[in-house]
């Protein structure tokens, strides 16, 4: 029989009536003629609760202890949920990621999968088995202690089961009924994707963010798992909420699918440094060591062998990345006149993989935002991507301008 | 090193502080030179919490799904302690029952424990860590599923462990200071013992079964394991609470130990019976078979071939026993004129291994009763114990003048 996994977030199963609606909804999938795997998060609050001891026992914990204590929520949503099935008479056991086993790296609290073995719950659906309900977000090291894989890595089981079971498709129920054009509290037309490519999941990020682990969507992309969120808290058609898929299977002809946003960006300015070779290395090599991200980059056109550089990264990390710069002039590596930091900024991003295809995207998009007066920052694109900077009190009106201009509100 | 086992129970690791207060005492013991492994229960609450939901989820639950859920509580508690530890700079790590791993039967919720190989924490103490510390109450099934030694299990699992690792001693740290001479809430001259006999902390359930569970005590007879109950809540001595040994390593010389009690105990007797042979299995069998537990019994002198039987078991056992006689009446096993159940009893018992070589205790426990106006209504004794069956209202009465009488309020 086909497998389907089925995911559930820890708000769709945080109390004894939310797991019985859920094994509801997997009871309609196995009376389809799926056998199903089922992952589960822990009842919502409880991993809060577990790491909110671990960090008040011991603030720079051992992560192998802070993995063994956070994990037990999913043990009890797992078995809940199996005696729940059990109950509306399917069969159903639940698992543990050590008993699967769910094989991990031993890097703690961020381990990564590196094999699931099928044989064991394949064997158990041949008996006639038609649910395997498995606690998300842990597995085990070679060294036999038990990992989890970061917050929100129950998203992340669920792909690596449908790459490891072939399962024909991995439903990811959560509080959002599928990802939008763009978030419907800023534009009030905002419209829900049928389809995304796994692409544009990716760069759309920051209203992905809440929706998907990135880590799960890249797993999905490498494996050709067709991933689809939807809401546990409604009645569900076969083409409700948005199918993560290749662009392949994308009919859809937008050329931007979706505008996002991010309200946390700082642009950070090196005026007047010296322009040589292996300048950019020499400055953004110490920023990397420090642990900043950077997003954007720009560098003026240089004159009398100086130049500028502008560079974007998150606002919380602005203070890491002077003392970086700073501790880098102290050191002779590099030298620049002024360092201004601009904290009032946000990026707003136009995403669709039409891009690739189609020009004059990026004209239209500065077109639209110079007739709203707004002023562009810092421009970056990639393939599927235009990013920029801008003002951050012309967020909003940035993005709602932009959904209009690209016609989002209507399906290509 | 030598090995010490520690075991607190649930209201001894009830929060963060508890949890400290426990790891305290851990340290105390490494600092002797101990090698430990502590043994933890659940934070108190969170077991019936866990039940409730399998109860809510599932009355007639799969056992091995109750066993999985929980299961989850110990391995909180393991962790943090492991946590706690470690914040003190005493090398420690918390091992989960599969991966000692701690092997069991597979009755599931009432798992027996068959093996605990030593050689995996043994290693772990030759490399230089002080404590290991292990989820009590669970172990893991011939299948590889998860199981539970049934409550009170945590007991067990540190006996078990005590006799694998050939410990020293299998300290009990609990809520109460020790084992007493009989309840001090019914006799205020109730002494704590400092030693007491396996045997007679098994006769001696009634007071005992709060205490300790009553497997443990068993398993703890048959490996001569050193088990010492303890307060985890007062300061403690090396000799503090009541150590439970063999008889031999008792110098204390009352020939009574200890006075317990039972309330709910109810006397039924069967008025002329037929007596022929086999007539005793005729009635105790279906007795058996429907799950009564028959503790005394007694037979009166047969005339003209009939006779009376009276048994005790518990009150709330009563509507079942006769239901069952019933059964077998009708059933044309057995015959009698009436069946009277009198639930107004209570029993009294005094134990101690002195008894065994002295004679005279029956003849003084049934004076000091008789010297109170007492009715015995059933007599039974065994090597150790002599209980008696006396109308309920005189039972503190009774519980203190035996007391007094066997002098229990001065060390032998």
């Amino acid at each position: 029989m086909p497998v389907l996994v089925m995911k559930f977030g820890g708000t769709s199963v945080a109390n004894l009536d939310r797991i019985r609606r859920a094994a509801k909804r997997v009871g309609v999938e196995v009376a389809k003629g799926y056998d199903v795997i089922v992952i589960v998060s822990a009842m919502s609050g409880k991993t809060n609760e577990l790491v909110g001891w671990v960090g008040e026992t011991s603030p720079l914990y051992d992560a192998r202890e802070y993995d063994a204590v956070v994990s037990s929520g999913e043990n009890v949503t797992a078995g809940l949920m199996a005696l729940t099935l059990q109950e509306m008479e399917i069969p159903a056991r639940s698992w543990q990621g050590w008993q699967v086993p769910v094989r991990t790296t031993s890097a703690h609290s961020a381990a990564r999968i590196e094999e699931i073995p099928s044989e064991n719950i394949m064997a158990k659906f041949a008996q006639g088995m038609r649910v395997a309900v498995v606690a998300g977000f842990q597995g085990v090291s070679p060294e036999g202690r038990i990992t989890t894989l970061g917050r929100g890595g129950s998203d992340t089981t669920a792909v690596a089961f449908a790459a490891a079971f072939h399962a024909e498709r991995c439903d990811i129920y959560t509080d959002v009924d599928g990802v939008y054009t763009t978030d419907p509290r800023i534009a009030s037309k905002a419209r829900k994707l049928d389809r995304i490519a796994f692409e544009e999941m990716l760069e759309l990020a920051s209203l992905g963010a809440k929706v998907l682990q990135t880590r799960s969507v890249e797993l999905a992309m490498r494996y050709n798992v067709k991933l689809r969120v939807l809401s546990s808290f409604e009645e569900q058609s076969d083409d409700a909420g948005t199918l993560v898929c290749a662009e392949e299977e994308i009919m859809e002809s937008n050329v931007v699918t979706g505008i996002a946003y991010s309200r946390d960006e700082a642009k950070m300015t090196l005026l007047s440094v010296a322009d040589r070779p292996g300048i950019a290395a020499a400055i953004f090599g110490p920023l990397s060591d420090a642990g900043v991200n950077v997003d954007m980059i720009i560098q003026n056109i240089s004159e009398d062998g100086r130049t500028d550089m502008t560079f974007s990264c998150p606002t919380d990390q602005v203070m890491r990345a002077e003392k970086a710069l700073k501790d880098a002039v102290a050191a002779g590596q590099i030298e620049y006149q002024d360092l201004v930091a601009d904290t009032d900024v946000a990026k707003v991003s136009a995403v669709g993989i039409g891009m690739r295809s189609q020009s004059g995207v990026a004209a239209q998009m500065f077109k639209t935002l110079s007739d709203e007066g707004i002023n562009i920052k810092v421009i970056a694109t990639s393939e599927i991507k235009i990013s920029v900077l801008i003002d951050r009190k012309y967020m909003e009106l940035a993005v709602q301008a932009l959904h209009d201009a690209f016609k989002l509100e209507k399906a290509g």
